[in-house]
């Protein structure tokens, strides 16, 4: 399809939705060539082209700019809904930048700028300009008159804001309550003043919580002056969410990640760099384990069969430990469970801990008895072992994410790979200790 | 202030949004009694506690119910949106359930029937009955008129359903468009015909993928026959996305948890058991690695001091392993990558772990022969398998969940511990197998 027949395919993508053609449009960028890419790009109609290059990845999205001409950027930055211009604007090189604001108008280019510097992750970075903006004498109907005018360029019309003088926000209308309101009826009778709002440098994670509690669909952004400067809507919360939710993830995992790029667009190079510190950090933290061991060599000189038990039981540590650890950094980030918990999880967790340790330990005594044909001494040795393994290893994992809280560190550091290698530490220590005390060693 | 000043209590609480009135209630329930919170709630005007109930959570819902009057109940059951009253009454047992249909009229206990038919995570248990549906014949002002009168009790009026005689979906037209378009228009002439649309037994993720996808405020819900059912909007998905991924990082940590319910309002027993199969899983294969470990019994025996690196090689393994699992199991969630990537996947990771395997290698190098004084050959022995493992984790970690996503389990469920659990054989078995190779025993 691809080779040369390009009026057939533009007729064929046409019968696709915008969000569609641009994911076809972004594997051909993948799979076959950015050239191509654009010559389809090219042939599509002028406002369709607009609203597929809305929806391309950012990274393919600058591709393009720098292949196509200056008019067809012109012409795609003046249709782009203000958020999304403001999102190319600032992955492209300065020199592009500069010659793409030469040619908009004054107080645009202004705005611009100021949009441009507010820092990537907070509210002011997610906000639009292009919001419908009422007075508060205005009549119902006067208010119609005025969206059906400008709603064509407001990215949403649903929500409507009601300025002073100043550009202080005093109150919002939906457009459901106008559509339903008598048509005379003046604004400032009914519009809600009780409304939330957030500050332009409010981070992204706190305005994603305010729309998951309350289930907005835009929210006014105002500035340290309480001057409305812009809005933000539920649609863009939901990426907010998937890349913050990623992010977690990511750091649960022990994986350093500042871009957003895609798994497979991502270099070799910036994989390792990725991966790299955490693994390196985590592996010192062996050198302390290590150095028990080597400390308890005579213990395991003369019962070498203890070594067979130790990566169960470091196992069973870390896993018991990730699973408190997971728990308590959701809870914490779903603001379920709070600082001022802290005695309660705790509480929890030695109970929890406690029977989970007794029923494993108890299984495994018959295990080792039984199957493995060990003395008693041994098996009483590691389960007794394991039991307070358990134990310490659900309690660090519940505590250590909340002192991270606490000092200010994001609590999803704290999870599987840091306490897998803490718990190995006690788990290392618990077990010789144990066995010098039972086997009298 | 809550002994007995309930009047006061009350002008208090009245000055908050009802979404914080709620969040109070809910401290109330949790901190005092369900007495006082129910008294609290009584006062409040009656407009006010409907929608005050709608924000409790569940239990919360149940327990107030449980206490009211049938006649409060039914005042509530009335005036909650239809898809807030089914999962009150999904909870309650069945007998107040039957109570409460009683008294709601026959059509209407029709309805709710089908609709607690449908299973917990469809898109039938997530969508309302209450839209806007208007003729395609109908004028603009005509509809607009329509809305004015039925908008009050719909979950929505921003999106506006067509459907014909036979209640098949026609087309889509949102408010926005009404309130630009000419009043005369006739609304067939303009309705989006090329609308997604998604089925009643549907997978709660499948549909929040698709408002993630096209930024849509409400999707519409079809049966078998291309009926619409009812409309699904996009505040329930911001909640279907956070069950969603709590339930990922759960299955990650090998937790298995089947309720709803907050960490701190689930019971000890209730912990354990949500925890236990995992670990103990887990914790039986260890007694192949075990095995394993026993079998090199008289390799162990004649060089002691290998046993002090083997928790480094194992928590290496462990965390190389699942940094890549995770990346792979987000890559999936999110599209980004597919089956058809495994190629690409598994070559992409053996250069990183080449690279990241050969870094570590070398810094442990120095460390044992320099700061642990050991012999080269140990040194040797300890570093290749340090590079042989780290290739194996990462390529087990991202193979995993790919393969699991490709027999139909959830790749979620391949994550840290299961990787871990394999990477431990696995280190046990290289590090022995180079030691007797290098060391010659």
């Amino acid at each position: 399809l691809q080779n040369k027949k390009y009026g057939k395919a533009r007729d064929l993508l046409l019968k696709n939705n915008s969000v569609d053609i641009a994911e076809i449009l972004e594997d051909i960028m993948g799979e076959l060539d950015v050239e191509i890419a654009v010559i389809v790009f090219r042939t599509l109609p002028k406002n369709v082209s607009v609203e597929v290059f809305s929806y391309l990845p950012i990274e393919d999205q600058v591709a393009i700019i720098n292949v196509i001409t200056d008019k067809e950027v012109s012409y795609i930055m003046d249709e782009l809904a203000f958020d999304d211009m403001i999102d190319v604007l600032e992955e492209l090189p300065a020199n592009v930048v500069d010659k793409i604001l030469e040619k908009t108008p004054k107080d645009e280019r202004k705005l611009i700028n100021t949009f441009l510097n507010y820092p990537d992750t907070c509210a002011g970075s997610l906000m639009t300009p292009d919001y419908i903006s009422l007075e508060k004498n205005m009549t119902v109907a006067e208010a119609l008159a005025y969206i059906k005018k400008e709603g064509m360029d407001s990215e949403t019309v649903y929500t409507c804001y009601v300025k002073d003088r100043g550009r202080t926000l005093l109150g919002i209308v939906s457009l459901r309550t106008l559509v339903i309101a008598d048509d005379d009826l003046c604004i400032s009778e009914f519009m809600h003043t009780d409304f939330i709002s957030v500050n332009v440098y409010d981070d992204q994670e706190e305005v994603s919580d305010i729309f998951k509690k309350y289930g907005f669909l835009a929210v006014p952004v105002v500035d340290k002056e309480n001057r409305l400067v812009g809005i933000i809507t539920v649609d863009d919360i939901l990426d907010v969410i998937e890349e913050e939710t990623t992010e977690d993830f990511e750091r649960m995992a022990g994986v350093i990640d500042s871009s957003d790029k895609e798994y497979l667009d991502m270099s070799v190079w910036h994989h390792v760099k990725n991966r790299i510190p955490w693994l390196f950090l985590l592996m010192c933290s062996y050198v302390i384990t290590g150095g028990i061991i080597a400390s308890f060599e005579d213990v395991l000189s003369k019962v070498i069969s203890l070594v067979a038990y130790l990566p169960m039981l470091m196992g069973t540590g870390g896993n018991s430990g990730s699973q408190s650890a997971t728990l308590i950094i959701r809870g914490m980030s779903l603001d379920e469970i709070d600082l001022s918990d802290f005695g309660k999880v705790m509480w929890k967790e030695i109970r929890v801990s406690t029977i989970v340790g007794i029923i494993l330990s108890s299984l495994n005594f018959v295990r080792i008895c039984w199957l493995d044909g060990q003395g008693s001494m041994i098996a009483l040795t590691v389960c007794s072992s394991m039991l307070v393994i358990v134990i310490a290893a659900k309690v660090i994992g519940s505590m250590l994410p909340m002192l991270a809280k606490k000092v200010g560190i994001d609590p999803a550091l704290m999870a599987s790979p840091m306490i897998a290698s803490l718990t190995d530490m006690v788990s290392v220590i618990t077990y010789f200790l144990m066995a010098s005390v039972l086997l009298g060693i």
